[in-house]
């Protein structure tokens, strides 16, 4: 393994952005100068998005069972995320790591082969980026630039009354593989044992490698249909809802019975003496998107695989509510969810 | 002093981006949705600059000495600084600050004062970041975004042969402030002696207010000098130069006697006993631009107040080459020289 100093900032640079690939003509100049330059006036009928993310090293990751790669991975699809939530295309990326002395050139091209298979998977150049030195820990801050065209970006506060709430894919996999991996580290700190993670795969899939939901887009595009609002769930449900309803100044009724759930998931939860309901409510880092869209919007969304209603907009005096199984109504902002939450 | 936890994050990032001012009709929605939202189709005749930092405590700055206003406002100064090293003008910044518990809101008041008030003065807009804790100390990551006529943009690659070399303002001043501040905090942990920076004011405000310079930018355009390669200097006139002389496939020779220092630069390095060339070649965090003109435009520079010529660009075989006083010839990539970044 070799040590970072024996290169240099500059020549950790080079190795890094060697051969990158640009993906989108708009990009004229990438790494290589105090800027990148890009193009955005060609295209005429867009928009810019812009979203960061900043991830530190013991607050969003756990190096113990993140391997590098992976982190690389997760960290672009963060911000690809955020764009498509906005019903936008990324297009460019910026990178910038904190590294400290503990790791090695190595280790650092595995960060970056993450970084790079995600970009090439969504067709995202990466323009430009610093690198320094931390005297703790890693820190990895990306933004990302990306299109929209204009007037079409879906905001968190168009929500009206009788609008139907959707969610992509499943909810709580990613927490409860974030609590399986705690859990194995425990025990293997105690006992030495490694772990088994059979019959868990998808688990640790959602919590080590979630992918963007590209496909919704363009499937919402296909259908012709324009949610009112959207988000993306990186918070959980509850948390996202949360600010979709206060936004867009209305209430909500969500089906405990029509949450997403994963088998795995709710194994897991039962093992770990969870409510499933309160983990997919509140789970976070599910990186699914939430939406709404008119009534009329009913039979379209219907069509869409791996898309599921799971309630409706109210009027905002029915504030923010979930109807179990049983009936019960409980207010999304209720003390235990809250608590919950901090507890993450 | 309130403690973050009482905001929480959504909290803290209200009460950071309360009425954040939007100077730049491009921009269309700043902070509050999953991104922000530009136009920047409508400035037809401009392309994008993008560029990005990553300030982390212990590395880059000491809150011993470095007050939190400060921090905000040079944390924003320097990617200011790398859009005008390209001839652009900065219009965006996204902020994002992981934080950790030993700081209170009051503390990130200061800190978003700063960059404020950077922003105020460059006519920037605020549009996004990121708001996260940390397990160790201070990060803060900031993305520019600005913008330059097409096809204007000064890269690093276009230094020709018997182009002239210039710098603006003086160089090695910020670096002789930090040395100051740290024997100041050596003498002060040691002896409790309050330090006394009477006559030293410039060196200090070189260090912790560094100014990016949009008026050399406004005025190389008024007197319509176009710079054949440009960069600012971060980290050392040396270091700069010999970016430019690989990327633009050329030599240079810079004069000694010709360095801009200022006086206090001078009696400080004579206090220290350090050489002040060395200092003025290699301190750093200047923030001053260096930039090659074509020799037909000399009489031009000439009529810039606060803009030296230093030397001038020759051919490749010729090496990068410091002339001292006495008519010595010395290589700028010596073993001395690197050995002094080293040790920085």
């Amino acid at each position: 393994m070799a040590e970072i100093s024996t290169l240099g900032e500059f020549g950790l640079i080079d190795r890094m952005t060697k051969e990158l690939p640009i993906y989108n003509k708009e990009t004229r100049v990438g790494v290589g100068d105090d800027c990148a330059i890009l193009d955005y006036s060609t295209l005429t009928d867009d928009e810019q998005l812009v979203t960061t993310d900043l991830l530190m090293e013991g607050v969003h990751f756990d190096l113990t069972y993140m391997p590098l790669m992976h982190l690389g991975y997760k960290a672009a699809q963060v911000n690809f995320s955020d764009i498509y939530a906005m019903g936008g295309m990324p297009r460019q990326i910026t990178v910038s790591l904190a590294i400290s002395k503990r790791f090695s050139v190595e280790d650092i091209d595995q960060l970056y082969t993450g970084i790079r298979l995600a970009c090439e998977k969504h067709q995202v150049d990466i323009v430009g980026g610093d690198t320094t030195s931390s005297v703790t820990g890693l820190a990895i801050s990306i933004t990302c630039i990306g299109t929209i065209g204009r007037g079409q970006a879906i905001r968190r506060n168009g929500a009206k009354e009788t609008d139907l709430i959707c969610v992509s894919g499943d909810l709580g996999a990613a927490y409860m593989g974030l609590q399986l991996l705690e859990r194995e580290k425990y025990v293997f700190n105690e006992t030495n044992e490694q772990p088994d993670f059979a019959g868990r795969e998808y688990l640790l899939e959602r919590q080590l490698r979630p992918e963007a939901r590209r496909d919704i887009i363009l499937r919402l595009r296909e259908l012709g249909i324009r949610p009112t609002a959207m988000m993306d769930i990186s918070d959980g449900l509850s948390s996202e809802l949360k600010h979709i309803c206060r936004q867009s100044g209305v209430g909500c009724r969500i089906y405990e019975e029509r949450l997403p759930l994963d088998y795995q998931t709710a194994v897991m939860a039962e093992e770990l003496n969870m409510n499933v309901t309160t983990c997919a409510l509140n789970g976070g880092e599910d990186y699914e998107l939430l939406f709404t869209v008119p009534i009329a919007d009913h039979e379209k969304v219907e069509q869409m695989d791996g898309v599921r209603l799971i309630g409706h907009i109210t009027k905002p005096e029915l504030g923010l509510a979930l109807i179990t199984r049983d009936g019960t109504e409980f207010e999304l902002q209720a003390q235990g969810w809250q608590a919950f939450e901090e507890k993450k």
